[in-house]
């Protein structure tokens, strides 16, 4: 049976239950990560760390154990496990205390984390997804990686009633990403996509693809494009940890461009390809 | 050992654990109440219930059964419990299923109640609390009672490091509510308080207080108040269904007129105490 990292222990799947008073369960107080993983490894797993850590500092909640302790138990999970590819999900709550918005003093922060197997999307990263847009609720700090993800469940089932994989948000008529990606668009040469503050996730991959994109000698111009310029862009896609670069070939049944992934949207895929060490979208 | 309502059963509370896979633990998928018990009543039962079903209908949450039945087991769990006073806690969350941000198929909603002893905070009605004001960084569905807490964890943290007991929030320069309670400010004899709309929790006790103001013949004014107007008032009160009509004497260290609580917010308070059936603060 699959097993679970429970703290600092590894527990059986069907073990693993919190208490009703976990802050995770009432206040969705404590934060998460996803990590990919390729051939048995851990993709990026520093910077998810790094950003796991700047989260928890953010809403003041302090690991049980290191950041060192915690890779190492987070290593030895996907090797228990037998994963080759698929996801690492990790969440930190405050922990159990009884029901008060407060923190509470002396309560153990509690660590669960699991694995998924998950073979990488190549359909989606082939063809492209459909998209809706929908207006950004969340509150203002999507900057800090929490569980408060209420916002972004209602906004992406808006989209699976609508026969589409990702709902593209936007405030005050301004794009700032979808609701479990960043998005990025492409007009004349140039990648657009949010700057990395308060109103966006700062993505693992949307990092990644900032860097490939600089090694190619792209343009990038960070800031929030208007509603008319989504619409308007040569090629827009999305990225996130499980779903790397995908195509969005249509926005609110509107196609983008001739409605096939663009160019550049295809010379990131194979850039990032080679990143994680997979030589085309078919491994 | 006290019983919690678990689904439809009674569990003693150290059996009481949930999956790490429920989307309350993962998402804050789920929406919850509190209800106050005076002498082994549940007060304002129904509203809280009405309150209930229009938040799982907001977030499209089918209860696992009908509200009548809640009711019924919520009543034999207070009996069950021999509460006198206190509160019950309830909340219902969308259920397990393996984590994807879209609505999970055929998976039950899960029900958690339990009670909490409580005795009325006649020290804070008596006196008064201390407050701050802070940004209202929430999310803009304030008025479903969700479990997405985090800015409200984080705005009343804020507020204890200060010594104080409440934050007020504001957004754009406008009076919302507190972190977990409704605000109200008092000017040249009319109540003044933000509109029951997307922006706050449409309080109960809040509306017992319109409805005890209206039965005094008050002048009322739904709507919202700007920070100046705050820091102005002649009188400023909170309501909760724990903290009932509770004065607040001072604002970020400025005092609220004389420091002491008003005579109107001591007019509410002693009609909200005939409603709920106690002679006085000292009951």
């Amino acid at each position: 049976m699959m097993e679970i990292l429970f703290d600092e222990t590894f527990t059986p799947r069907d073990q693993a239950k919190v208490d009703i008073e976990d802050r995770g369960y009432q206040f969705g107080d404590g934060i998460y990560e996803v990590i990919r993983v390729y051939g048995g490894k851990m993709f990026c797993l520093e910077p998810h760390l790094q950003r796991l850590q700047r989260s928890t500092s953010e809403i003041r909640l302090q690991l049980p154990y290191s950041l060192e302790r915690l890779k190492q138990l987070l290593q030895e999970l996907v090797q228990n496990n037998h994963l080759t590819d698929g996801n690492v999900y990790l969440q930190v709550s405050r922990g159990t205390a009884p029901r008060n918005h407060k923190f509470p003093e002396n309560t153990r922060p509690m660590v669960v984390a699991y694995t998924m197997e998950a073979p990488r999307p190549v359909k989606m990263l082939d063809e492209g997804i459909h998209t809706i847009t929908d207006p950004d609720i969340r509150w203002l700090r999507c900057d800090i990686k929490s569980l408060n993800l209420l916002g972004a469940v209602m906004s992406k089932q808006k989209a699976a009633d609508r026969g589409c994989e990702e709902a593209i948000l936007h405030r005050d008529g301004r794009v700032t990403e979808g609701s479990s990606t960043n998005v990025f668009l492409v007009k004349d040469g140039t990648l657009i996509t949010h700057p990395a503050d308060h109103l966006i996730l700062h993505g693992i991959t949307r990092q990644v693809v900032l860097e490939l994109a600089a090694e190619l000698n792209w343009p990038v111009e960070e800031r929030a494009a208007s509603i008319e310029e989504l619409f308007r862009a040569d090629e827009v896609f999305i990225t996130s940890t499980t779903t790397e670069v995908t195509p969005v070939i249509s926005i609110d049944g509107r196609t983008v461009s001739d409605g096939k992934p663009g160019p550049m949207t295809r010379r990131l895929q194979k850039a990032f390809a080679e990143r994680i060490g997979v030589g085309s979208l078919q491994k």
